[in-house]
């Protein structure tokens, strides 16, 4: 597949036009697992086969089975080792990032990782051109954090993005720097504002957003959990199935049509507390009975700006899925990760 | 003035009430110039009188005559000295930067100074509010340069920032990262994204719009200049002394008003080549002739992106001056001007 970019270079996926090398940096978080495992599963990815996997993160991620090789490296996104975007890499998932309440904690470590880490994935792209390869595909995880309106707003495709955390203004500012990286031709972006994705397997992580996540997940292990948002509450949700799938899509996807603009608001699904509980009854009868009423004013200040809803066309027409219904998001859970967040957790 | 921020904080113009400190870093730059002249001449800013100023630039900047002790300071703005930023400074103009074709030419400088050196200046508010002296206001000039559209976008205040280029971008990104930091505290934001600035005295400098000035201003030396844009191309510009003035307002006004979005798009002009010819015409006329058409496809990519008008109605709502008529923009040159450039270049 190649097809003319604006700049009149080429955009290619996959050099040797047959196949693709890929490097997914965060590889140990949950959506960098879940992309490993699906790639090792399928062999494929936008129709051509795998040839090469580098996982990159803190410490060794663990590395599924699979018919191609796999590579895991170790280190610091801001110092970001030349292994871990091997030379003849074609699409990068840049997944590394400190969250949003921990970036709002610690400033500093926010900076390095959102913003220098970034700087270092570009230099990293720009090594890959410098020695005569195609732009590499970098698929980067923006945030509806990088929103703000609050409750009432619903959101177009071209609004601005008014940042009301730390986190979602060095998303917003790193979406910047990606396009214009991608517009000199040293890579070829797609950044995805990804909603918050629920369920969340595992324990509960640094996200202000963790919470969504733990009111479905907790009850079904038949733990409680803590709800710092009144049921009226509406939230910007996607499931990791349509997130995987998205950002799959966004690493084969022809990027010919998308001009100046690399950032794309997925199709999400909007959803209140109260429906949330709901769906989790259907599924487990009795289970929102563990669902705790209780106040956090942290949480509350950052995601009661956070958008509740966008309007998200352009994700749409440039092919990104639909999502399913919200139902199927929990059966997902019970489907894909209980079982694995249960012996994680030590529950058997 | 005391006012209450959204944070519950004060937002505090000259901490002891009475008087203000400023500091200037890009005090070289045409336009820091312009700001200490005029401090030095009038003695206050927004009504209260200046008792200190620090000028901050590469080389250190010659002092202009005042009532009041003014310091002079050399250095990288990305290894901002601590003097550069004294312990009772109220008021930051943060005018440092790259320009667009310089940025577009040599990406790492663009990076240092546009990117790093705005982290750098945070952290110089942040030593500021760590001894326990009020949120400094920071005067950040970003630029039309951020926006794209080219010549049919009239933009409105909520546009978005889809940069066509790298200073744009790097100023983009630098306006997310320094209103968050405005909204943590660490300082008191007001960004105003200025228009291209005509005429621009002395020489020609590396912004891809120097010769928007240059064809005014070399003609009124008797010099010829470059045309490479169409008569029909249509540029939002906007005075020195107009941008001199919003810049103090900037350091003067209520914050209190502005909410999350501390970015401002001032009230330029919307001007064609022709017009401007037109208008250089009038107040000396047959200069016109001095002007050379020519091509420059550099220029011509960057400057046909940017957009050709605002309608910047927030702005006059926050008490930003609306702009005199084109013919008072170049008989002001004449007047504020065209001596001194005249003296700089050797020309007797």
């Amino acid at each position: 597949m190649h097809a003319v970019k604006d700049s009149g270079t080429v955009a290619c996926f996959g050099s040797d036009g047959g196949s693709v090398n890929i490097s997914i940096l965060g590889s140990a978080g949950f959506l960098g697992r879940k992309i490993a495992a699906n790639l090792a599963k399928n062999g494929t990815m936008g129709n051509k086969p795998v040839t090469g996997l580098t996982l990159f993160d803190l410490d060794e991620t663990p590395k599924p089975t699979a018919a191609f090789p796999i590579i895991a490296v170790a280190g610091n996104l801001v110092n970001l080792p030349v292994v871990a975007i091997p030379p003849d890499t074609d699409v990068i998932f840049h997944l590394a990032a400190v969250v949003s309440a921990q970036a709002e904690a610690d400033y500093e470590l926010g900076r390095q990782v959102n913003l220098r880490g970034t700087d270092a994935v570009i230099d990293g792209c720009r090594r890959l051109v410098d020695a005569g390869r195609e732009p590499p595909r970098v698929v980067f995880t923006s945030s509806v954090a990088s929103f703000s309106g609050g409750q009432d707003a619903q959101l177009q495709d071209d609004s601005r993005q008014i940042p009301a955390n730390t986190y979602g203004a060095q998303k917003a500012a790193a979406e910047l720097i990606l396009a214009d990286a991608s517009r000199r031709g040293f890579l070829d972006l797609v950044a995805l504002r990804l909603p918050t994705v629920i369920v969340r397997p595992g324990r509960p992580n640094r996200a202000a957003s963790s919470f969504l996540s733990a009111i479905i997940r907790e009850p079904l292990l038949g733990l409680p959990a803590d709800l710092p948002m009144p049921d009226a509450f509406t939230a910007w949700v996607c499931s990791p199935r349509r997130a995987v799938d998205w950002l799959q899509h966004a690493g084969a996807m022809d990027t010919s049509l998308m001009g100046l603009d690399r950032s794309v608001n997925p199709p999400g699904i909007s959803t209140t507390i109260a429906h949330l509980l709901q769906a989790l009854e259907e599924v487990k009868p009795g289970a929102s009975a563990l669902v705790q009423r209780t106040e956090n004013k942290d949480i509350a200040n950052i995601l009661g700006l956070w958008p509740a809803a966008f309007e998200a066309i352009r994700a749409r027409t440039l092919g990104f899925a639909t999502h399913e219904p919200l139902i199927e998001v929990i059966q997902a859970f019970v489907e894909d990760d209980l079982a694995a967040t249960r012996a994680e957790r030590g529950m058997f």
